[in-house]
């Protein structure tokens, strides 16, 4: 097993002059005369260690298998390195070729492949530069994620992915079952697994609102699920959400959570990744670094819906989609706002009750609810949240209100209930692990930043 | 929000003297001659901050509706305690009741519940001293766990939850579908959301073995499913795992990582969560220190499935199951070797490869494989692993031979490439967060250790 001080990222770090043994697989072999070079890579590091291989030291036969793709240990000293890039690189005394890759049948060969056709080499695709240095993010994010929540308290908490809740009536949920489908009958969900028809959620939110009823600060951080037809490159039918939900928040605690979150994600990796990201900028995004510099040091702006919709009512384009008052937001006014009228990130409070969800806060002017979209320039909202209606009458008469839109009073008893018990003004938010990990990578396609996309008709690996 | 600062745990840890505002809801309420005795709690503690509250602060009408249940914030100077267990109370100079918890129907009164009454309780049970400890340590173990990999710098990945793969034909997968199940007609996959049958995970080692050979050390931790109809206190139809995965590992490597992790997450919650862990010791499993010291302190016996056998039969007990070579372990055999043989924790290693998975690698006997299962005291399996088949001959004709159990080698095509293209010995084992939590909480059913349990019947909340 590699231990730490032996990854090659901890290799390059050390000094000239330790014997060690550096294990992973080989991205290239160049031949001079008495000499091979070899580029080996463990996947942790965007820079490759370089290996040197005197003639001799290993029989030709061998030499003969290190090529793209195969798998080797490397026993040597480590010696300065003329290479640009890196301080040293390995002088191998023993090599060991533990598994080969015929360059015949090996699809990852040296020529650079395009982002789809790794999508359908899901189980090699991981080795390439660029998913090394995405998955790396990944990673680092998940880790910052967690480390925010952490250092100020808050409870992580595992909300249920089998749901008997139809989700609001929102419909596009995925169903769960254990009936025999190639039965001619219709189903009898009194006799399936959970007796009840239950789905795959598609939000943790009313979880966590009773675990905020009891710890107060809490987060979810696991998969959500949607089975629209979307076959875009900003959707996924599994996806990663993380919800905080806090107790004793009102809309002006929910913003600054939601700006510190997101400028603590970029820090984080930005310190953790610096390598990937200058690798991922120099193929995918020049503009990468200057826009995440603006996200971690703007001052978010403020502003009510009402007064967004006069922004662009006032600004003499023309917008393919409505902007009257009542109308949603579309990506053509959120990118007006964050990239024309204020240059860096945005946030939109105060909607329309109409175009929001039930559990919205409702404000003292009937018309609007506590809601908040943050809107970044280039990728449009981030993170979608709201105060919560704690008032239990209110939100017993908004839920009957929505009943025909399929929400059913009976199946919210317990949501009511923590309105009689011991209620509190609440409020959280929700933010997609992946639509953050693009703007974090400058990836385009969402499909590449999680290890297996789960997209209409596609479930392969 | 409650800031870091201010949290109850905080609060009872500040100096007497200091203004602060404390939040949360009641525990009780007890009233002597012009002074009330509140105990708060914001789920942070197991230890209660006490308010007190002299007559005439709040009005009398305020005062009533301070009852167990209630929210309340309370703005007052910390002073020194007469109370044991604390140093710190809070004198209160104002108090605001934000929800109140009517005691005529309140569910949650000062008499103890039974755990059972508590499950039907999901929404408020969390609010309860045994549940606030149980999911604080939950909370702490999952930090464990990601401290624990991120050390040793390994990658988590997220597999997906999604599979059209049928598990290896072990049946008992939920299914997940978009097709219309009131439909008269049998299922047509073609016609289904991903084109073809597909499941809820059983298992992320497969698509984990992947990331093992780009990123060399590997984790998931995640949600995974079995619809078995097992309706006892240690099976959930939702569960989480931990599969960590190593490349360039052999099982001697397997062993020592899954001893060393099981130390420390012991070690993690014992620093992290004592005073929760007492009082689950008190309430629960008076046995609960000595069995985690026991952990933590002894060093793993390590024996093959041979020598176990051979033990129980020289045994001179008579075991309700066989215990010739070649049956499966049950067990009272695990407990008879924790317990009475070593009185520790035992790996068992190289099982028979008849009871066990075709992908664990075969040993030179031609009988058994090189498969691991840590058993521990009290608790029998709680981790499961082996060292992969890394050898794609051999690997291929396991698969063939299986054909007659499920197996389908096309469903294979990428779990053999990763063994024709820089393959390499490689191991990895899975642990039940659950079933550590049972463990490490002395409590005895698996629902009453995750918020929101699934089993054959229940999905509520």
């Amino acid at each position: 097993m590699i231990q730490p001080d032996s990854y090659v990222r901890s290799l390059l770090k050390r000094s000239p002059g330790e014997s060690v043994t550096a294990r992973g697989w080989v991205k290239t072999r160049r031949d001079s005369k008495n000499v091979h070079f070899i580029q080996l890579n463990d996947g942790s590091s965007p820079v490759d260690l370089q290996v040197v291989l005197d003639a001799g030291v290993v029989p030709e036969d061998v030499v003969a298998k290190i090529t793209t793709g195969a798998c080797i240990s490397v026993e040597g000293d480590l010696v300065a390195s003329m290479g640009k890039g890196q301080a040293v690189e390995i002088k191998a005394r023993a090599l060991t070729v533990h598994g080969t890759a015929d360059p015949e049948h090996y699809p990852l060969q040296k020529k650079k492949h395009t982002l789809e056709t790794l999508r359908e080499l899901g189980h090699l695709r991981t080795r390439s530069n660029t998913f090394g240095a995405v998955f790396r993010v990944r990673n680092a994010l998940a880790c910052a994620i967690h480390k925010f929540f952490q250092d100020r308290g808050f409870m992580y908490v595992h909300t249920p992915v089998i749901s008997a809740s139809d989700a609001e009536g929102a419909g596009s949920m995925f169903q769960v079952t254990t009936l025999d489908l190639q039965s001619p009958k219709p189903a009898d969900f009194t006799g399936d697994f959970f007796g009840k028809h239950t789905y795959l959620t598609v939000s943790g939110q009313l979880e966590a609102e009773i675990f905020a009823h009891a710890f107060a600060n809490v987060y979810t951080f696991g998969p959500t699920f949607r089975a629209e037809n979307s076959n875009t490159p900003r959707h996924l039918a599994e996806f990663y959400m993380i919800e905080p939900e806090m107790a004793f928040c009102d809309l002006k605690d929910n913003q600054d959570l939601a700006e510190a979150f997101l400028k603590s994600q970029v820090e984080y990796v930005v310190n953790a990744c610096g390598p990937d990201l200058d690798f991922l900028a120099k193929w995918y995004d020049p503009e990468l670094r200057k826009t995440l510099d603006g996200l971690m040091n703007a001052s978010f702006e403020r502003i009510t819906y009402t007064e967004a919709i006069d922004l662009l009512q006032r600004s003499g384009r023309s917008f393919e989609f409505p902007t009257q008052w009542g109308s949603d937001m579309q990506s053509e006014h959120e990118r007006y706002l964050t990239e024309e009228v204020f240059n860096k990130p945005v946030i939109v409070t105060d909607y329309p009750k109409d175009i929001k969800a039930f559990y919205m806060r409702g404000n003292d002017d009937g018309k609007t609810v506590a809601a908040m979209d943050v809107l970044a320039p280039r990728i449009g909202e981030i993170i979608g949240g709201s105060q919560r209606e704690e008032r239990h009458d209110v939100l017993l008469q908004r839920i009957r209100e929505m009943a025909a839109h399929g929400l059913r009073e009976e199946a919210y008893w317990w949501y009511l209930d923590l309105r009689r018990f011991g209620g509190v003004e609440h409020a959280g938010f929700g933010m997609g692990f992946e639509r953050m990990l693009m703007y974090l990578t400058g990836m385009k396609n969402i499909r590449d930043v999680i290890p297996f996309p789960r997209t209409p008709g596609n479930a392969e690996f």
